[in-house]
């Protein structure tokens, strides 16, 4: 034997094993052997090899085997197992000189019973014969004989199919069935090299991310034949309960088989364990007891393999007379869940340190533990399908409005809201309902945005289900009706409605999923804190672990239906006298508010966003709801109405909203300043905790928009000062979310201690591209991959990346010390997140949902910049 | 006399005199020296001494002067003209024993009448004492002598008078009234000085620009009497016709009077010339026919200032007993018309060369030109003013729908559109009028961009006329009531609106204005492109000297009433197959628009943009005109409806639009990209004229979106090249409007040849500001000096001008010879132009009207370039 030739590595041999040269297979039997565990013995062969035998005719694998004696397996071995698999093909090698040798060690019958099974695969897969040819054989012989059961056929009959099939072979392909080793092996080869390039091949691993050039390394492998007198056969060990990730042997073993390529029958499959035998009532014996020896090898094998590599593997074995080897092993599946449970005991039993656990899991799994999941064993009854906007899985009666979500809720009723599309006056309905479900818009519309923020199940954009407002009905396209109060149940994470309620799997954010995030907090540098808009969301984000409020947007607190008339009463105000009038009655609301924050989060810090959007968006659009308000303000309907008209914009995201109210309306910030510092010398004389508040002006475009509003912050601070006779500290930033901004970042050093990416807005101006409108052809994008990924999802590190960075370098050259964050929904995106890091931000801000995720991929993000700056 | 003090200046002894230190009146006298030109001899005095005058307690400005003898005069002499002016103190001096000597030059009579204005002049004005105390002595006297006129004073009374005011000053001020020189100069000196810092003073020239620090220096001078035996007296020149800017002599004479400020009675003002006397039928002799010899001096005086300073000014003199003395010079008032042909003349003359003929005239003044003007000497009778989107004059009858302006149009008549504000569907209305009045709206709205870019009058934003649309009526809040037919005129220039027609004064563009602009094309470097929708905006880019059209919104050409059906079916169609059948119809319509674009350039540049805005806004909002879509469709009207209801957006801005629509709708451009080939197949045929079409793709974000429509024009072309049998020749281009397609702009080289800066756009998104709202907000930032300027206007050349230079050097770094262009409103904009020149773009594209503008900024820009390179 000789593997003196570039590209072939003879295993046990070779040290490094690059799954970019041998494909993944290899590279995991390398690993198995690495741990002294057995397998076959043979030669790992590369890609390189494999293409060549594709491009170069003529090419025969066999002379670089010449040497070779035996019953050989070729196995496919790509360069990541999801990339599509090749069958293996085994018993190389069998001909009429070895059919004799092989029944010497294996008995006659299995013998010859292996040959026929051979040529029959062989002519198939190779030569592209019929498969009904050799079925055809096989029917007649044991038509002849009167026997139905294969197991019924003797030596005799056998060695007579052999003859037949070699028969039909040398009819149909016009030469003899090929004997030797060598030309057995150079055709399959070269027929397994192909089958990779098919392509349909192609296409199917492109699908699964696989590149155009991805190639494949093919196993050249002594056979374990499976079949003996002594204890022989097949089997797989698995290690975990993969429902809780528990530690647990369970598997099966079947005697004389050869893994699943070999056609037998199953009905002599033996579990491995006694204890699973017994769970599963079954009456064949358990290979503990049946073969103790061996099970007690497996057991060994299993925890070996565990401990070695601090995975929980699925093994393949095959014993030929009482000798065990390893044929492949997969990473056992297993549920979120139950991965993380796997972990925290690796590294417990020490087998992984906390730094290989944290890169281990994806954060995105971490939301299957935040959220209550439809059982998988329920059987669902789908009407509708959307887009999963927010995760978790409710049930909940159908209202068709926020009045009537909000009315349902107050009697302890679990409302699901059900609209065309949300706006902002359903705010209350929405925090009142326990799920929402809407018929139009994306992953960006109102609802779904609300609903993450609360942590609600959200299906929305489901197209199927047909609205009937003026009959209060929603019909599905295969006509289910449903009226209000009828239940439904929202998958949030499959973006499903079901019809009825369903059972649920609550979710579980203590034992190994507490752990592991203790673990994070332990190995990340970046903060994460959360956007909370209310106290609730607060409390949320606390619990979750947050470091602090990263974003409180202070215009949700005004849309509770008492604030909500004042409120809309300074908004329609004659003037700005009536206006102060009006901010003077939501003053003490607001401090209520900011009170109630600084409480809740106990000294952390906790960032205010002064009022932001366009003053419009707080008005109703129904007359009646406008004369409620014009008879509040003792104000004529038209009057109001007009006033209302006047501040509809064209494009209200690029409109009067941010800063640009502070400087055409100081009142309202000041109001707000004033509530907040009020606020924050109310806890602080409390004593319980220190409070620093931090003020943050949105939609900056210039300097002097941050001069003017910290010129009259710093009155307001000075004005109260006096009066309590104390000193008033705080904090003042900019929401950095306009690309001039992003320019002019130097600018605001002067006035500034913090700086906030707010990177929703900075991606829609920096596109061009309004987070509302374009779901309108973001899957046509997305299809035509126009986008590589939604830049509202993936934060766009070419372009608003950029941006970012030159506001970072050119702010810390005003002021090194000045505090950077991200507070945009990417806030909690992994990638992000790394970027944040790489970037030296201070923290990210995120949903009070999304903040242990934050917290893992912060720590991921850490642990692999640590190892790069070792490896550098 | 001694003038070795640091900062006082001998006049006729120094050479530079910079207005920083001395003046701008020093500065202007002393280009009258260099002229050989006589004026009285004297110091100037710098701003520093002035400032120290001001501030150093005892201050003595004759220790300086302690040899002077006789009488002179103060004048102050500001930075800049415009920055206020102080009264001259003349006759310093006078005194008990001058006025003898002065008496013996030119009658005693004379100088104790000059002796006596003098007390009364210095008393009020430097110690402050009321006028009444002076008037009364006057009277008195006058009373007591029964005498009703000064004039019949002898010198006897006058003496009187004299030591009348003498004893008045003594008893009010309490010492007798000053006899030395040294002491008055002191006095006045120091008076002088503390005026010009007065806050009042201060306030005003702040107002008109001035720098807080703006100084003023001070003017010392030997008095020239003007009063005397001989030939004595003041007076006016002035070197040109203010209307028509044509040379020509006028100006006045007054015998024995000291200029402005000697109070004399101008019953014996004598005109200049005898032309302008017989012009003006007066009676009084010229000083031509009374003087001749003062008069060819005069005359002299003025053709060497004309010649040797190559400007006209208006020169103050005086002459006393036939010696002539300039006093002061200014800038000669004059029309923008007369200024361009004041310099023609100049250049022609040899009195300036081009280059400094150019850098004289301000751009934006070329508008005069342009347009129709009401004349000066109309009577206006104004009943509401606006803010004056659109400049130029016109007269037509009031017409509240588009619909009306087409049908009073299509009678002959000419309407001006007069609504809220008008949208999109108002285009063919515009069209159709001669001026547009809008009672809401700003600088930016819809109607004040299209009527500036069809050079249509239009004043908005005009709030003190209400609307009442249901009784078609106007009415100013003085009363005026309009109904439908009146006839109204519109100022856009000024923004007022005035009842009735109004007598013009019609535009020249030949003349004086040609060569000036002709001349500027010899002088520039940057070529002007015009941004021309229909073919008469391309007649009227070719008539006002384009080089090409730089900008062509195919969108303007689907509102023709037949088109915009077949635009609205294309819109609503229900899917791609119905869409497509629209598009063929449209297809013809806009072969011949490119068809009609191409014949007019003549074969010079036309770059068309493909489709832009979204959809929605070529959607009618009246049910009626979808009724008559639904039937022309023969689709259901709730079907029609819904499908108009899914089009609308929140942010049309920053939505399904430009490439986007692309992308989503490929057939829309395809359409596009075949007419244009088919045009320039069809003109290039006919071999006229070669055409080499400009494509460009608006609202680019990312390379992928020009990568895909590259491909489709590519094949697009081909196909057509297959069907002709010949080459297809093309640019193509992107629009960079987006922030992020600045930031890559490195990504487009590989599938363009030119880049247009789309600054509105790009504005719009780098400031998160839309120009359709920024209106709500836009004075407030300006008066709270937010905002220098509106960005809108002159372009940001800190935030978005850093965007475009980053955006260029990249372009260039993937292919250095890519074309740059600017086609936003900025284009017309000369500091824009400059920056533009700057940044070594290609060309700039501006609306029709401002192509002249354009032409002549660009012209200085260049020569100011080469100016600052050959200094360097």
């Amino acid at each position: 034997m000789s593997a003196t030739w570039l590209g072939i590595e003879e295993i046990h041999k070779i040290g490094d094993l690059e799954a970019s040269v041998y494909g993944a297979k290899a590279s995991q039997l390398r690993s198995l052997t690495n741990l002294g565990l057995p397998i076959p013995t043979g030669f790992f062969i590369s890609k390189d090899v494999v293409n060549e035998s594709v491009n170069v005719s003529g090419f025969k694998i066999s002379r670089k085997f010449s040497e070779l004696k035996g019953l050989y397996a070729l196995r496919a071995s790509p360069s990541h197992r999801d990339w599509g698999s090749i069958d293996a093909i085994l018993n190389l090698g069998m001909n009429d000189r070895c059919v004799q040798t092989v029944g010497a060690r294996i008995g006659k019958r299995a013998a010859f019973n292996m040959y026929r099974r051979f040529i029959s695969n062989f002519s198939i897969s190779i030569f592209g014969l019929e498969p009904e040819i050799f079925e055809n054989i096989f029917f007649e012989k044991t038509r002849m004989m009167d026997f139905n059961d294969e197991n019924l056929l003797d030596e005799v009959a056998l060695s007579t199919i052999v003859e037949y099939s070699k028969d039909r072979f040398r009819q149909e392909v016009g030469s003899d069935f090929p004997q030797s080793l060598a030309e057995q092996l150079d055709l399959a080869f070269v027929t397994m090299s192909k089958s990779w390039y098919r392509p349909s091949a192609k296409i199917l691993r492109n699908a699964r991310g696989a590149p155009d050039d991805a190639g494949v390394g093919i196993i050249l492998q002594k056979m374990v034949l499976g079949i003996g007198n002594c204890l022989s056969g097949s089997g797989r060990i698995n290690m975990i309960d993969r429902e809780t990730g528990e530690e647990k042997l369970t598997g099966y073993f079947i005697p004389n088989s050869q893994g699943n390529d070999d056609g037998s029958e199953r009905t002599n499959t033996h579990l491995l364990s006694e204890k699973e035998r017994l769970a599963e009532g079954q009456s064949i014996p358990s290979l503990e007891i049946l073969h103790p020896t061996s099970f007690n090898k497996i057991k060994n094998v299993a925890k070996k393999t565990l401990m070695g590599l601090g995975e929980a593997f699925s093994l393949e074995f095959s014993i030929e007379n009482d000798d065990f080897y390893l044929i492949d092993k997969v990473i056992a599946e297993r549920s979120a869940r139950a991965s993380v449970r796997v972990l925290v005991d690796l590294v417990k039993s020490g087998a992984l340190t906390e730094e290989q656990a944290l890169l281990r899991v994806a954060p995105q799994n971490l939301i299957e533990f935040l959220h209550p999941q439809i059982s998988t064993s329920f059987l669902r009854d789908v009407v509708g399908v959307g887009i999963p906007a927010s995760p978790g899985a409710v049930s909940g009666r159908v209202a068709f409005s926020s009045q009537y979500a909000s009315i349902l809720n107050s009697k302890g009723i679990s409302a699901i809201l059900v609209r065309i599309e949300t706006s902002p006056e359903d705010i209350a309905g929405i925090h009142d309902s326990v799920g929402v479900l809407t018929t139009r818009g994306g992953m960006t519309s109102h609802a779904a945005v609300i609903a993450r923020g609360l942590g609600l199940p959200c299906v929305v954009g489901v197209s199927s289900l047909t609205m009937n407002i003026s009959q209060k009905t929603i019909i599905s396209d295969r006509g289910h009706k449903f009226k209000e109060g009828d239940m439904i149940t929202l998958d949030g994470t499959a973006g499903e409605v079901l019809d009825g309620s369903a059972e649920m799997t609550q979710p579980e954010i203590s034992g190994a999923f507490s752990t592991l995030m203790n673990w994070a907090d332990r190995h990340r540098t970046l903060a994460v804190r959360g956007n909370a808009d209310t106290s609730q969301e607060a409390q949320l984000a606390k619990d979750f672990g947050a470091d602090g409020i990263g974003l409180c947007r202070t215009e949700h607190m005004f849309f509770e239906p008492k604030r909500l008339l004042v409120m809309r009463e300074m908004i329609l105000a004659n003037g700005e006298k009536k206006r102060r009038e009006a901010l003077t009655r939501l003053l003490p609301m607001q401090r209520e508010d900011f009170i109630k924050f600084f409480e809740i989060m106990e000294g952390q810090p906790v960032t205010i966003r002064l009022l932001d959007p366009p003053l419009h968006e707080f008005l109703p659009h129904s007359k009646d709801e406008m004369r409620l308000i014009a008879n509040s303000m003792n104000e004529s309907l038209s009057d109001v109405m007009e006033r209302s008209k006047e501040l509809e914009e064209f494009n209200p995201m690029l409109g009067k909203r941010g800063v640009r109210l502070g400087v055409t309306f100081p009142e309202i910030y000041e109001m707000q300043v004033q509530a907040i510092f009020e606020a924050a010398v109310h806890v602080n004389q409390s004593a319980r905790h220190s409070i620093l508040p931090e003020i943050m002006i949105p939609l900056v475009s210039t300097r002097k928009e941050v001069e003017f509003i910290s010129r009259r912050i710093a009155q307001i601070s000075q004005s109260l000062e006096k009066k309590i006779a104390g000193s008033i500290n705080y904090k003042l930033g900019v929401v950095l979310e306009t690309p001039r901004a992003a320019l002019k970042a130097n600018d605001f050093g002067d006035f500034c201690n913090f700086l906030s990416f707010g990177t929703n807005d900075l991606t829609q101006m920096t596109f061009g591209l309004s987070r509302d409108d374009a779901g309108r052809f973001m899957r046509d994008y997305l299809e035509k991959e126009v986008f590589s990924s939604d830049p509202f999802h993936t934060l766009d590190l070419e372009g608003v990346g950029e941006l970012i960075l030159i506001a970072a370098e050119r702010a810390r050259q005003s002021d090194n010390f000045i505090e950077l964050g991200l507070c945009g929904e990417h806030g909690g995106d992994p990638d992000s997140i790394a970027f944040c890091l790489e970037a030296k931000f201070d923290y990210v801000s995120c949903s009070p949902f999304r903040i242990p995720i934050a917290r893992l991929a912060a720590a991921q993000a850490s642990i692999l910049q640590k190892r790069k700056i070792c490896s550098d």
